[in-house]
């Protein structure tokens, strides 16, 4: 009988944040494609648009006028997944299975910057750092309403992610629960704290940086790695290397090493199939319940769906949605292909 | 305070299947939408096309020709991610963070008809018995395989679902490992059992037979309803009446009824659009590893991932995938719409 070779045979992964697996199908990368292609936009935008209601001086959809900002601009999303009102709930019939809660919450759109034709690998250091002091604030403001337990960082980015407008924008989604997948994530780090007095993301990380295979992009204090469980096919996850809770723990030393490895890590997205390389990204990190959170280390997902060219992507259905994730191309192909890249954008270079 | 009303206020909802919850924002369903919309084919098909690799007497990507089949036509998957062969293997390392194992595997191809132009909404009831009892085939002759614990039957339907090719048809992935979703669906379905001692698939289905309000179409032996826990927009779900752990179990009575309602809720799914709807669907039930299961009961999975129209679908992204499934018109109100939609294609009005 052969011996399992990672780099060929089916296999299954586990994923110890989410306690679940993923199905590797090395051998399948080679599989033709004829199915759906994305769409590629070759338009190059403005650096202002007078349509767009991100933009500085426009004008949004309920009246209001953006005000002339010239670094990050936040404002409340204007068609808001959650509300803030106070709801009276009377709690739901025992044992029933039409078991719901009301959810208050805030959602906020936050620009990236003034120039609408800039995303994160084509700012300078500077701008992002500039970002990231946005996100410590608003973490720090939403986090400390009363009633808000979790605050959610993320970025749609690129209309194949369900993002309706190309400025570079994010959005904050802070609520009373903690959503689903963060649940999940607490638990499984909480039973690890508890059994080893050590952080798990803590202890994984210093495993990749022995091995060295699915590095991307490392500093003095963040490494953005593949993870060994990755789903998608050039999903990456970036991990401080001290031990840190949340976002606003940063040293000013860590706000620009942070920066840095988001600008090389979205650049090398950027020049894989030069394009504006689509993905959802977000930042997993302690609840703002005003417990300490010891078991939580602060790291950012990306999730980019394209897998062979800009554009085809990996679809998950049928299979993914019944049974499991599943992927073609190894994790660590994915981070050789990726560490290969230049860290100067393609456009610089053309 | 208001007090809280589930059709207007944004609330969370409870799925005892796989113990997650998800965020309902009934209001946000008024949101304009400027994003990416879906291409829509109106090309009619032929009935037959040279250049399908499914089509009766055609020639495979691998030189295999298809037989001139009638009815329904089964064949391993030329470019499988799961394969047969056995692999050696030696374990991970105690605590390792790099957790994988080999596994084995078969993947089929199910074509449901000849006919490259009819999808099931469209095939008479007789050829949609016909599919049922190539399951029941593929079912019994794939579980009897030693080493697998779990035959997976899906569809992808439409390309915006990954799918590549309009021929009717699906898939089987049969494997060694219980998948991710399915031990989750079997943890929580064996907990309440073995806590109740009766079935949870019943039981709730039996409360919604009482209130009807998330029923789409029913008949004696099968109900197809929006789960009070759905996360797409149109999700259902078919259940059966009786106590089925498995699809072998079906009398001839209880196929007949599945072809009905599978027909008539893919009739209504084509009619809410006015265009041929996209959908992953999937069957849930008992395991083939040769244990009692009498905490399963059969039902299938429709997850379609329209919206607002035959364009706009819905995106599961950024707050999705970083913290819980979010939807923004209320379970109650799709129901409502499917149910109220004809039972005759909108193709054959016209
Ligand atoms: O096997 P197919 O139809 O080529 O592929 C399709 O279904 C599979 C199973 O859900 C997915 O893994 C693929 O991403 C999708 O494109
Ligand atoms: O809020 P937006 O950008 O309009 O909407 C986008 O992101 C949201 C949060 O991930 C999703 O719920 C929407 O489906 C998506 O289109």
């Amino acid at each position: 009988m052969r011996q399992f070779d990672i780099n060929e045979d089916p296999h299954r992964r586990y994923n110890p944040l989410i306690n679940e697996w993923v199905l590797v199908s090395p051998h399948r990368a080679k599989r033709p494609w004829q199915g759906q292609k994305e769409a590629i936009n070759t338009v190059a935008l403005p650096e202002y648009d007078p349509e767009c209601y991100l933009c500085a001086g426009n004008v949004r959809a309920n009246g209001e006028v953006n005000p002339p900002y010239e670094s990050s601009f936040v404002f409340e999303n204007d068609f808001a997944a959650l509300k803030q009102e106070a709801i009276a709930f009377d709690g739901n019939a025992e044992g029933s299975f039409f078991k719901a809660q009301p959810e208050r919450g805030i959602s906020r759109v936050v620009c990236f910057s003034p120039r609408h034709d800039l995303t994160l690998p084509e700012m300078d250091v500077n701008g992002i750092v500039n970002i990231i002091h946005t996100w410590q604030k608003e973490y720090t403001t939403l986090g400390s309403v009363d009633y808000i337990n979790h605050v959610q960082i993320f970025e749609n980015k690129g209309s194949v992610m369900g993002c309706s407008n190309p400025h570079p924008h994010g959005q904050i989604w802070a609520q009373s629960s903690l959503p689903t997948q963060v649940q999940k994530t607490q638990d499984n780090l909480k039973a690890y704290f508890e059994k080893n007095g050590t952080n798990l993301l803590q202890d994984y990380l210093n495993e990749e940086l022995k091995v060295k295979e699915r590095v991307v992009v490392e500093n003095d204090h963040f490494a953005a790695i593949v993870p060994f469980w990755a789903i998608w096919p050039y999903e990456t996850m970036i991990i401080s290397k001290r031990h840190i809770t949340k976002i606003t723990d940063f040293t000013e030393d860590e706000v620009a090493a942070f920066a840095e490895v988001l600008k090389k890590l979205t650049t090398k997205y950027d020049n894989l199939f030069e394009t504006s390389f689509p993905y959802s990204s977000g930042i997993h990190q302690a609840p703002t319940d005003g417990e300490e959170h010891p078991e939580w280390q602060f790291h950012m997902h990306f999730y980019p769906p394209l897998l062979r060219s800009a554009s085809v992507k990996k679809f998950m259905v049928g299979y993914e949605m019944m049974g499991e994730s599943q992927r073609d191309i190894t994790p660590e192909k994915s981070a050789e292909m990726l560490r290969n890249l230049s860290e100067v954008h393609y456009k610089q270079n053309s």
